[in-house]
C-alpha cells in the first residue's frame, strides 16, 4: 500500500490545497445518483497544468489512483474513487483563458462551468451551446461526452471540443488538436479523450467551438393524444430537415410533475417543447412548418412565442424537470436511465419503456432529447428500499437491452461510469477489448480512474 | 523474409482474386501525386469482411505488410506499400448494403465511391455531402478523414461516419459505433479509425450519416480587387452565421486556369464561388445577405442563380480546377499543398503564401475551401527537374510551418501519407508519441500500413 508516500508528497507539493478533511473527502465521494458513497483518500486542488502534471507524476511513482473531479454533477458516478486514491478537483482551474471572437473559439480551464462561460461570452455575440441541464464543469462535460437539449442542432461535446491540453498517465503534457476548423493530421486524440472519463488523461485546458447567438429565437409547446403521435411528429420534423434548436419530449407523467413546479399548466398529455434559432423570417418559417407537421399528427394547442420571458419560463421548467419529478415522491431517490436509439425506432422504444414501467410498482416519468433519439426515465425509489431499487435497476437494464436490440446505445449522454460498465461487452463486443488495449498502452500502471470504462482492472 | 509463404497462402485463399501480375502491381504502386512509384508484392481483391480477416490473419502470421487500397485518388500516397507486402483492393467490396431513409443513414462497403452512393440515393431525397472533388471510395475517404467543398456546412468524414466494421491487425472483426445519433458509451473508436490511414485496422463496412436534399439550391460567383478583400468577406460571412453550403476561393492565377477550360469567363481577379442550401425563401435570404457582405468588401459582379445548369457549370469547373491548373503548363507534375488555419489568420496565410510563390520560379495557383480556413497551392513542376521539385517542396514546407505558426494544421484534408509525416512532431509534439503507443497496442507487429503516420517504424 504505497499511498501514504503519495499523500505526503502531495501535501508538501500543494500545502493547504491538498486536504484529507472528512467533509472534503465525503463531498468528493458522493454522486448525484443512487450509488453508494465512496470517498477518496485525499483531495488535490491544483491551479496550473504543471501542478496537475506533478500530481500525476507523484501518483504514478506510488501507483496511487488519480480521479478527476469537476462540478460533481455526473449521473453515473464517473468521478467516484472506487479504488481510493486522489480526487483532483479542478474547482480552482476555472479561468476563461482566451476568447477568439473572430475564430469563434475559446480556450478555458476545465473547471469553468458552462453557465459561467456563457455569462463571460455575453458581450461577444457568441455562446457555447452544449447544455446538459446541470451547471456542469466543461472539463467534466468533455470527459463524459455530455450533450443535452441543443445537441440536435449544435452537436455534443464530441463536436464542440476542438483541442485539449492533457496530462497523460506518466505526467507528460500534450496538446491535442489545433485551432483550425478541421485537420487530417493523424489520429484524433481530442476525440479519443472526449468521453474517456478520465481513464486516459486529465484535460487541463479545452479549446471549444462557439456559435453565434441567433438573431431570433422562438419557442413553442404542443400537446399530443398519444406518445406515438408526439414521437412520430419528431421523426417527421427531423426528416424534413427543419433545423430545430431543441425538441424535447415529456410524457404525461412528466407533464404532471412539471406543472406542479411551474406556471406552464399543460394539459395532462404527452408534449413536445421546441425551440427555433435563426433570422426573424427563418424562425417564423420554421415555426410555421413545424406547426403544420404537428397538426398532421394531431398536435393541439400549438403556439409559438419569441418573447424571452415566455421562452425562459419554458426552458427553466424543462431544466428543473429532474427536481420536479423527484418532488412527485418527496424524499425519493432517482434512478436516471439514458437510452438512445435510431430515430425510426424511437416511438417503439418510448412506448415499450412506458409499458414496462407501467407494469412495475414504480413511478418513472419519461423525458427526452427526442431529436437525437435519446430519452430518460426517472425512476423514483424509496431510499433504502432494496426491492424497489432492484426493480428500478431491472427496468434500467431492460432499457439498455432494448436500446441495443434496436441498434442504439446504452448511454446517449450520461456516460459509462459505474452504472453502464456492465453493458459495455454487449454494446461493443471485441471492440471493448480494443479499448482496453488503448488504455493499457497509455496508462500501463492503471492509475487513471481505475475500475472504470475498460475491461479488467 | 517470410513474405513468400504469405503470397502462397493468399493465392490459395483467393485464387485469381490474388494477383502478382506486373500491370496490377504497378497500378497499385502509383499515386496521384509526385511520389516515386512503389509497387506492392501482391494485390488481393476480397469480397467479404471474412476474407479481409483471413488476409490479415495470414499476413499477421507471416509479418507481411497489409495496405488498404480504395480508388487510388489520395494525394499523399497513403496507399503506397513502401515496405512491400499486400495491397488489399476494396474494388469488389462496392455494395450499398442498407439505406435507412427514416434514420438518414446508410451502410456501405468501403469500395463504394461517393458518386455511386449519391446515384443510388437519388430517389430517396437524401444525399451524402462530403465531396473531395475526386470520385474517391468512401473507405479511402474515411481512412484519410477527407472533406472538400461542403465541409463548411456538412462537416468532414469525422462528422459523417457513424460507425464501422473493422478488421484489426490480428484478424479480429469489430463493430464500432451504433446507429444512434450520439453515444457516451466509451472511447470513440470510430473517430479513432477515421483518419488513421489504414494503420490501426481495415474498415470493411461504414455506416454513414445522410442529409436531406435541400429544397432549394442557389449558387453565386463574385470577384474582388484583392485577395484580402475576398478572404475578409469569407470571414465576415462565417461570423455572421450565414449557413453557407460551399464557399470557395480562387486566386487570379486559378481563375485564369479555370477560364481556359470552362465557359465561366471570370474577370482576372480573385473570386469566391458560393452555394446556398435551404428552403426557397431561406436560400433567397442567404444570397441577399451574402451579396450585402460581398458589396461591403468591394465584391463585383455578384449574381446568384438557382438554375441547375448554371450551378452545374460552376461546380464542374471548380472540380476540374486541378486539371485546369495542370493544363497551364502542359506535361507538368502538380505538387499539391494543404494548409488550414484559424479563419482570423486566413487572409495573412493566403497573402504570405501568394507572395512566397511569386518570389519563386514556379507557378502555383491557389484554391481553397476558405470557409474552413483550408486552401491549396498547386505548384507546377517539370517532371524530372530536381531543382524545381526542391523549390516546390521548400514552398510546401514553408506553408506547413506557416500553418503551425498560425495555430493551424499542416494538412486540412489530404492526410499525412508520405508527404506530411515529417511535420507530425512539429504539429503534435509528445502527442505524436501517444499516437505511436496506440499503434503499438493495436498492431504490435506493425503490419498495417507500416512506415506511415506514427513515429519510428
Amino acid at each position: 500500500m504505497p499511498i501514504p508516500q503519495a499523500l505526503e508528497a502531495l501535501s508538501s507539493l500543494l500545502g493547504d490545497r491538498f486536504t484529507r478533511s472528512k467533509p472534503d473527502l465525503e463531498a468528493h465521494g458522493q454522486s448525484e445518483a443512487h450509488f453508494t458513497p465512496c470517498p477518496p483518500d485525499g483531495v488535490a486542488y491544483p491551479e496550473t497544468t504543471q501542478e496537475v502534471a506533478k500530481i500525476v507524476q507523484i501518483c504514478a511513482s506510488e501507483r496511487c489512483p488519480v480521479v478527476g473531479y469537476g462540478a460533481g454533477t455526473s449521473l453515473e458516478a464517473q468521478a467516484m474513487a472506487t479504488q481510493g486514491g486522489i480526487a483532483v478537483d479542478f474547482g480552482r482551474m476555472n479561468k476563461v483563458l482566451e476568447v477568439n471572437a473572430e475564430d469563434m473559439d475559446v480556450r478555458v480551464q476545465p473547471g469553468v462551468t458552462r453557465e459561467d462561460l456563457n455569462t463571460e461570452l455575453r458581450a461577444t455575440g457568441l455562446f457555447f451551446p452544449v447544455d446538459p441541464g446541470a451547471n456542469a464543469s466543461l472539463g467534466g462535460m468533455a470527459a463524459t461526452r455530455a450533450s443535452g437539449t441543443t445537441a440536435v442542432r449544435y452537436g455534443t461535446m464530441r463536436d464542440n471540443v476542438l483541442g485539449t491540453q492533457t496530462v497523460l498517465a506518466d505526467g507528460r503534457i500534450i496538446r491535442t488538436g489545433t485551432r483550425a476548423r478541421k485537420s487530417s493530421a493523424g489520429y484524433d486524440l481530442t476525440g479519443l479523450l472526449v468521453g474517456s472519463e478520465g481513464t486516459l488523461g486529465l484535460m487541463t485546458e479545452l479549446t471549444l467551438r462557439l456559435h453565434g447567438q441567433p438573431e431570433a429565437i422562438s419557442a413553442a409547446i404542443c400537446g399530443f393524444d398519444t406518445i406515438r403521435n408526439a414521437v412520430e411528429c419528431v421523426m417527421a420534423t427531423i426528416q424534413m430537415g427543419i433545423p430545430m434548436a431543441r425538441i424535447e419530449f415529456l410524457d404525461e407523467d412528466c407533464v404532471e410533475a412539471v406543472n406542479a413546479q411551474s406556471t406552464l399548466n399543460m394539459p395532462l398529455q404527452p408534449h413536445l417543447m421546441v425551440e427555433f434559432h435563426g433570422s426573424d423570417s427563418g424562425v417564423a418559417e420554421q415555426a410555421e412548418r413545424f406547426g403544420e407537421i404537428a397538426a398532421d399528427f394531431g398536435g393541439e394547442g400549438f403556439k409559438w412565442s419569441s418573447r424571452p420571458e415566455e421562452r425562459n419560463a419554458l426552458w427553466e421548467a424543462r431544466h428543473r424537470a429532474y427536481w420536479s419529478v423527484l418532488a412527485l415522491r418527496p424524499g425519493a431517490d432517482g434512478v436516471v436511465t439514458d437510452m438512445c436509439v435510431p430515430i425510426s425506432r424511437l416511438a417503439d422504444a418510448v412506448e415499450e419503456t412506458r409499458a414496462d414501467i407501467a407494469a412495475s410498482t414504480l413511478r418513472g416519468p419519461i423525458i427526452g432529447h427526442v431529436g437525437d433519439g435519446n430519452f430518460h426515465a426517472l425512476l423514483l425509489v424509496e431510499p433504502g428500499n432494496r426491492a424497489e431499487m432492484d426493480e428500478a435497476l431491472n427496468l434500467s437494464g431492460r432499457m439498455a437491452e432494448r436500446a441495443l436490440a434496436m441498434g442504439g446505445t446504452v448511454t446517449g449522454e450520461h456516460g459509462v461510469g459505474l452504472g453502464k460498465r456492465k453493458y459495455m461487452r454487449a454494446e461493443h463486443g471485441d471492440g471493448w477489448d480494443a479499448m482496453g488495449q488503448i488504455k493499457q498502452a497509455l496508462d500501463p500502471h492503471n492509475i487513471l480512474n481505475p475500475g472504470k470504462l475498460v475491461p479488467g482492472n
